[in-house]
């Protein structure tokens, strides 16, 4: 009965159901953030929800029972199942920040769609490799943030009044969006604030260009250890064959030397 | 007959007779942006640019004749029918926006030119490998704007008012554009905006990172494999055979061993 | 006695306790960035901060002590010092400048995290590897600066004014924000200023590509040749291995086909 | 009398002097944009830069007479002389434009410092392999720039209002600045320019990035062919080696019993 039910929820025609459903719900969720198709057709919009829903609780609840306990060691059912607890959650209350999140249900797709599952996968595995770099930009960050609210709060309160809002402005300008007219707009009354930005920008630009190196290193590496050790097996394997044969040969014919004596 | 017209087709000199006709079709387009030429030798431009169109046209049909059932076989010559067939659209028709696309000619080039035929043909070839990825992408900015509509619509409908609008604003977002003052925008009235924000950007940024890693490890996959093949080949072949002569020697000398006991 | 010191310093629980006091310290002047929070508990604030800093001179003294002349040898002790001596000067001085330093400690958790240790060593050591194209990216800067200051000081003083003005634009110019309507502002007076801004973006664009790739390269190269090396060498041993076992029985057979003949 | 002229103007003190006579130059160049200082020193800052220059005419000529026809095979004196030249044009005259290219001697560190001259040398080998992209990039540019003209010319004149115009609010819509502000304009008056953009967009970057990718792929692949060949030799080499020590040693057990046969 169980193994039924698995080989059920891991019949294709039921993913691709899955995957039916999914889609639907999302475009469906689109539409609802149009007010004129909301007007004529709400309820049916809603219907088509609460149906989608009802369908990824049934689903995961059937994985559950399938699964055992077997289904919490798999981080995508977990995944799964916070998705559709915060789907549930605006169902019942109505806070439009909960409700708008049930539009996550589409994420579902990331763990329904294999490509995509891999794909996910691989950009998590890539995250161990960069976290102390990581740590070491929001290092940098913080200690940037905390100096410029203290030297540039008073001179641009809207930039650097607190700290809260330097390290929203200092994340802005490591992503070097419109960083020039900020630091002008310091500049005004801190003439020497350039010295602040271009060590910082030089810094994170630096940092960030070296977590992109550790990824791509590590990738690479990863990429070319798999290629490299097949192709060498093979040619250096073909060539230490040609050589064993050759060796074989004289073996025989050594053989055939003592086996002349022994005539004798 | 037919060998012939495909051989004149593929000829040299007629290939650069093609290219210098899309150039200057090119530049007459170009020239006709400039009200004042277009005033005075506007005829000449029109009647240059006909005569361009009628000698593409010819020479479709030509290739059509020469290479019957196998020219549809080729992309390439789609790609050129596709965009004479625009061509003459507006030749006879008049909108505005068909005239303007008539420029597409200039495109031909791509499949006239060998080396720049070649740099397409690798871009395409490139597509596949980040389909999964950038499925990922559009499915993150499709729930983001969702999310956002609904979120920030009031607060800012000019960024966040409807779906579509939110689809621009994020993927602008995305590509780091002016995204401090979007942001800063929305916080007026939203307070928590920037946890949106600063998610949104650090996940795409995250993923087009991978996208990237994805193309240039592939990418580099493919050139590494080459060349190293043949750089093994050469070195480990030339080692083997240094051993292998040595093999034989041996041999000589036992056959030889052979030969002496034969004669006593 | 100085053997005791020295382990006492290295001992896990010290370090953790280490950073902990950093940790502690960077929240407490990040604290101190809110006038409310100062306002109730800005006398503990201030002693927490004081407490913070004892501690770290004294652990930096018992460090000169365990380690003696040892110690300057270590660059990180030195920029513990550094940062240290920086704290000191405003808990005497009062210069908000000074003061606004004094988070700088925070960067101690640098010197103490081993990973993040390793981090930064990398980061330094790919510094090197790129010093020649900085060299060259400020010697374009500079020559583009002073161009600018000769040619659109005039039009546009609020940009290039001054060298140190042109410095601060092109340098904003090079990553690229907002440089689109600086060069607008320019042109309004010198209509050509697009060929100086379009050169100058390809210049650098092309430049910090090749700075990228430097740092590419060199981290990939090392990467490459450890795994390399070691991947080639088992199985490359493995091969000659199975030869040289090969070679063996033949000569025990010679070896035995020679006794042989001895018995005669 | 020529060579110890050539054996001078090679030499290490020499080259010193003339990097000396180039910072000093450049420094004035800079010192020159400051108005005060030019009121209080103009003429000693005009009496340094022309005895700079001399002097460079001076090295140029001797390098001539010294080199003889060999001077024109070398790049870098071509480069030298046309910066020297023009530096010779406002020396006579005095066009503002002139004048401030003068400047561009600093650029003579270029050819006189060794570790720069590589760097140059290096970035121009990595030119001809991009050629053809950046031929496909203008192609897209001017492509998009006629049909931007003719589409937008009208809606938004002050960027699309001529080819030269759009050519640049393009290429500046491909360094990605404030171009959602460009969209937006545009689609006041076009709602459907979205489309336009995102594709120019979307196609910009893919090519670039495909761009960026084919300077990776060859100067990796260079770099790892020089490294690999070598790494590998040796590892292989000596694997060889220990085989044919064997083979040898299995030459001389052969020869020992067919001298022993002999001795019977």
């Amino acid at each position: 009965m169980r193994e039924r039910m698995r080989d059920f929820l891991a019949h294709r025609h039921f993913q691709r159901f899955i995957v039916a459903v999914i889609l639907t719900n999302a475009a469906v969720l689109g539409l609802e953030t149009f007010p004129r198709v909301v007007e004529r057709h709400g309820d049916l919009l809603t219907l088509i929800d609460h149906v989608a829903l009802y369908i990824f609780v049934v689903e995961l609840l059937a994985k559950v029972y399938a699964e055992r306990s077997a289904f919490v060691r798999d981080p995508w059912n977990i995944f799964d199942a916070v998705i559709v607890a915060i789907a549930l959650v605006p169902a019942t209350g109505g806070l439009s920040v909960l409700r708008s999140l049930r539009i996550l249900r589409a994420l579902r797709l990331l763990s329904v769609v294999p490509s995509l599952r891999r794909v996910v996968s691989a950009l998590l595995r890539a995250l161990p490799g960069m976290s102390s770099i990581v740590v070491l930009l929001s290092l940098v960050l913080y200690v940037a943030a905390v100096m410029a609210t203290k030297l540039y709060g008073q001179a641009a309160p809207a930039r650097f009044g607190s700290l809260p809002t330097s390290l929203f402005t200092l994340y802005q300008t490591m992503t070097g969006d419109d960083w020039g007219n900020i630091a002008r707009e310091v500049m005004d009354r801190h003439p020497t604030a350039w010295i602040f930005f271009t060590i910082f920008i030089l810094v994170c630009t630096f940092v960030v260009l070296n977590l992109f190196l550790a990824v791509v290193v590590s990738a690479m590496d990863e990429e070319n250890s798999k290629e490299r050790a097949a192709a060498r097996e093979d040619t250096s394997d073909h060539n230490t064959q040609r050589i064993l044969d050759e060796l074989a040969e004289l073996r025989k014919e050594l053989a055939e030397l003592r086996a002349q004596r022994a005539l004798d």
